[in-house]
C-alpha cells in the first residue's frame, strides 16, 4: 500500500484523529445544574481551597498536553506548528488508545524558547502532565531542563527520552540474542541531535561499555569549540578511548550501530567492518540509515529500522502511552531515570526468551501488554524513588 | 435538591466531565501507519504547503478554547485558573452537547493582559476559535479586543456578548409580551463590568429608546474622572437624558431592569417606582439582585433569573453552542454584530407567539431546537455580512 498517499485520503474524510467528549449528562434542568450552574460553584471553592483537589474533581488526573513548536516534525523538520498538527493529533489517539491518557495536542506559533517555556508554565494548571514534542535541538534541551525545574507536573520530551527508552530496550534484547552484555559492548550512535544525545546519557546511565556520538563531521571532538553545550557536555561523557575520525572509523570493530540522523550515510561496508555478530537499528525515518536487507547481506545479526512495514520497528509509541499511564496514576511529580529504566526492562521483558529472534526483539506498537507493562513498571519505579505523590 | 453538595459529590466521582476521543482506530500495523508514521507525513506536508488545509485535515475546522485567567468565575469573583476549571470543563461539555463543537478548556496562571493575549496568539493556530470565559473587566476589553484585530479565527468572551445576546433574546420576547416597543423603552442596567457594558452597546444597537448604565456609585457620569475607558465610553453613548443619581432614582419609570451586578440591592420599592408592565431581569448569580417573587409581588409585569430553578432562567448556554456552530460552519473570520443579532432573533423566535407567557419567555437551555436555529441564524448572517470564509 503507498501509506501516504491512503492516508491524505483518509486525513481528509476523518477531518480530525481525536474529538471532545462530554462524560456527563446534560439534557435536563437538574442534570444541567449538577454540571453547570448553579452546582458548579461548590467543587470550583473545594479547588480553590486546596489546588490538589483539581486532581479530584476535574480531569487533570488523567489529562497531558502534547505541545511541539512544529521545528522537528518527524524527519520533515521545520514545518510550522499548522503543519505539525497531524503527528500531534495521531499522538493524542494513541496516548488514550494504548494508555487511556486524554491528551490535547497544542501546536505553538514561536521558536523562542522563552516564549514556549512560559506559555507551557501558563498552561500547566491545567494538565496533570507535558509532553514536549518533536522541537529541535539544541532548543528542546533547555526547554526541558526548566520546565521540569518550574513545574510539579511530569515533563517528558518524547522525541529525546521515548527514543532512548525504547532503543534500549531494543538493544537490551539484541545483546541478549547475539550473547553479549550491556557493559562490554561499545555502540556507535550516528546522529547528535536530540534522540542521539539523550540515548546517548541513557546507555551511560545504562553501563554500557562506552558510546561514541557521531554528526555530520563524524566523532564528536570535545575539543571542538563550535560543539554547542549538549553536545560538549555528551563529548566529555563518553568515547572513552579518545577516538578521533569519521563514523566509518568509528563503527570499525564496533558492537552496535544506532542511526538516528539521515538516509544511506552507512555502507555495506561500514557494517562489515564491525564486530562479529553486529547489531544494527537505522532509525531514520522514512529512509533508514541503510536498509534492512543491505545491513543483514552485510552480515549484521539483528537490524531494526523505524518503519512499521519491517521486522523490528523501534518506535517510541511504545513508550508514551504506557510511561504516563504510570506516571498519572501515582501522580508523578517528574519522570526521573528509574522511570524510564523500568519502562525499557518492562518493554524487553514482553518479548518472551522463546519467541526472541533475529526478527523479532521487540513487542508490536499495538500490544496493549506492552503498554500496559510499561504503566505498572513506571508507577512501581516512580513510588520506590519517592517522586509518587499518591 | 441541594444542588452545591450534590454537584460536589457528582464531581468527585465523575473526576472530569469531558474527556479525549480517539476518532480513529490504531490496532493493527496497517492503520497504524495511515493515522501515524510513516502515512501521517503526507498530510503535514499538505498543510505545510496551504495552512487552510488545517481546517480539512485536522480537527481544527470544529475546535475552540475555553480560555480563562480564573477571575471572574460565576459570581465567586478571582479563585484562581485550576479552581475555575470545573466550569471550564462543564462549558466544554455544554459547548458538545448542544453545538456538536469540540471545546478544549485551557485556564492560564497569568492575570497580565500582554502574557494573555500572546499566549492565545500562539495558541491560534491550533483551534478554529477562541471563547474567552471569565476574564474580568476591565481587563478583558482590551484583551478580547486585540485578538479580534490580531487573529483570522472568531473570538468572542462570552460573559460580555454571550450575555448580551441572551439578555436581548428575553427582551425582545419580554416587550413582545406586554406590547411595547423597543425604540420606545428605557431600559436600566446595572452592573458595569463585562456584562452590563456589553448589554449597553447591544441595546444601543438595537435602537432601543434609551440605556441607563448604573454600577455601585449610582448612574454612570462621563464626567467622573475615575471612570476607566470603556466605561467612560460607553457612558457617552447611553444615557440620552442626562440623569444622574442613584439606581433607585434611574428605576423610576424605567420599562425594564436588567441586573448583572450583586445580591438584594434591589427593593420591592424600586420595582413598585417603574412604568406599568415592567420587565425585570435579576441576573446576579446565586443571589439575583431583586427574588423573583418580592418583583412580582411589586407589580412586574415580566420577571427572568440567572436560577435555573425558577421560570424564565437567563443563561448565555443557549447562545454560546449555536453561535460557534454557526461560525465554525462557515469559517467565519470574526463574529460581528449582525452574528450576534442574528443569533439573539432566533432565540427569541423559539418561544412561538401563542406559546409566549409570563412564565416562558425563552426556550429552555437543553432545546436542541435553539442551539440549531442560532447554528443556522448565525452561519446564514456571517455569510450575508462578508465575513464567511466557506
Amino acid at each position: 500500500m503507498n501509506y501516504r498517499e491512503e492516508s491524505l485520503k483518509k486525513h481528509a474524510e476523518w477531518r480530525g484523529k481525536i474529538e471532545i467528549t462530554p462524560r456527563v449528562e446534560v439534557d435536563s434542568r437538574e442534570k444541567l445544574s449538577l454540571a453547570y450552574t448553579p452546582g458548579v460553584a461548590e467543587p470550583c471553592l473545594a479547588i480553590q481551597k486546596d489546588l490538589e483537589k483539581s486532581f479530584e474533581l476535574t480531569r487533570r488526573w488523567n489529562t497531558v498536553a502534547v505541545i511541539t513548536d512544529g521545528t522537528a516534525i518527524l524527519g520533515l523538520g521545520d514545518i510550522g506548528p499548522e503543519a505539525g498538527m497531524p503527528v500531534m493529533e495521531g499522538k493524542c489517539a494513541l496516548f488514550k488508545a494504548f494508555g487511556g491518557v486524554d491528551a490535547v495536542p497544542l501546536c505553538l506559533r514561536t521558536k523562542d524558547p522563552e516564549e514556549i517555556v512560559r506559555t507551557i508554565e501558563l498552561l500547566s494548571g491545567s494538565f496533570g502532565g507535558i509532553n514536549l514534542e518533536d522541537i529541535a535541538a539544541p532548543r528542546c534541551f533547555g526547554i526541558e531542563r526548566r520546565l521540569i525545574e518550574d513545574l510539579d507536573i511530569p515533563v517528558f520530551h518524547d522525541d529525546q527520552h521515548g527514543t532512548a527508552i525504547v532503543v534500549a530496550a531494543a538493544l537490551l534484547n539484541a545483546l541478549k540474542l547475539v550473547g553479549k552484555k550491556m557493559e562490554h559492548v561499545r555502540v556507535v550512535i550516528n546522529g547528535a541531535g536530540a534522540a542521539g544525545v539523550a540515548i546517548a546519557e541513557f546507555l551511560l546511565k545504562m553501563k554500557v561499555g562506552d558510546v561514541v556520538l557521531c554528526d555530520r563531521q563524524g566523532i564528536l571532538d570535545e575539543r571542538d569549540g563550535r560543539l554547542p553545550p549538549a553536545q560538549r557536555e555528551i563529548a566529555l561523557k563518553t568515547n572513552g578511548e579518545r577516538r578521533r575520525g569519521l563514523l566509518s572509523g568509528a563503527m570499525k570493530g564496533a558492537d552496535a550501530f544506532i542511526g538516528v540522523s539521515g538516509p544511506d550515510c552507512v555502507t555495506k561496508e561500514m557494517v562489515r567492518s564491525m564486530a562479529r555478530d553486529a547489531v544494527v537499528f537505522a532509525c531514520a525515518n522514512p529512509t533508514p540509515e541503510i536498509s534492512r536487507e543491505d545491513a543483514l547481506e552485510a552480515g549484521a545479526a539483528v537490524v531494526g529500522t523505524g518503519s512499521s512495514e519491517k521486522p523490528n520497528q523501534i518506535n517510541n509509541v511504545l513508550v508514551f502511552p504506557g510511561l504516563f499511564r504510570g506516571a498519572l496514576d501515582v501522580r508523578a511529580k517528574k519522570i526521573d531515570f528509574g522511570m524510564m529504566y523500568a519502562a525499557s526492562q518492562a518493554i524487553a521483558s514482553c518479548v518472551e526468551e522463546e519467541e526472541l529472534g533475529r526478527g523479532y526483539i521487540l513487542p508490536y506498537a499495538y500490544d496493549m501488554r506492552a503498554h500496559e507493562a510499561v504503566a505498572r513498571a513506571v508507577a512501581a519505579a516512580a513510588r520506590a524513588s519517592g517522586v509518587a505523590k499518591i
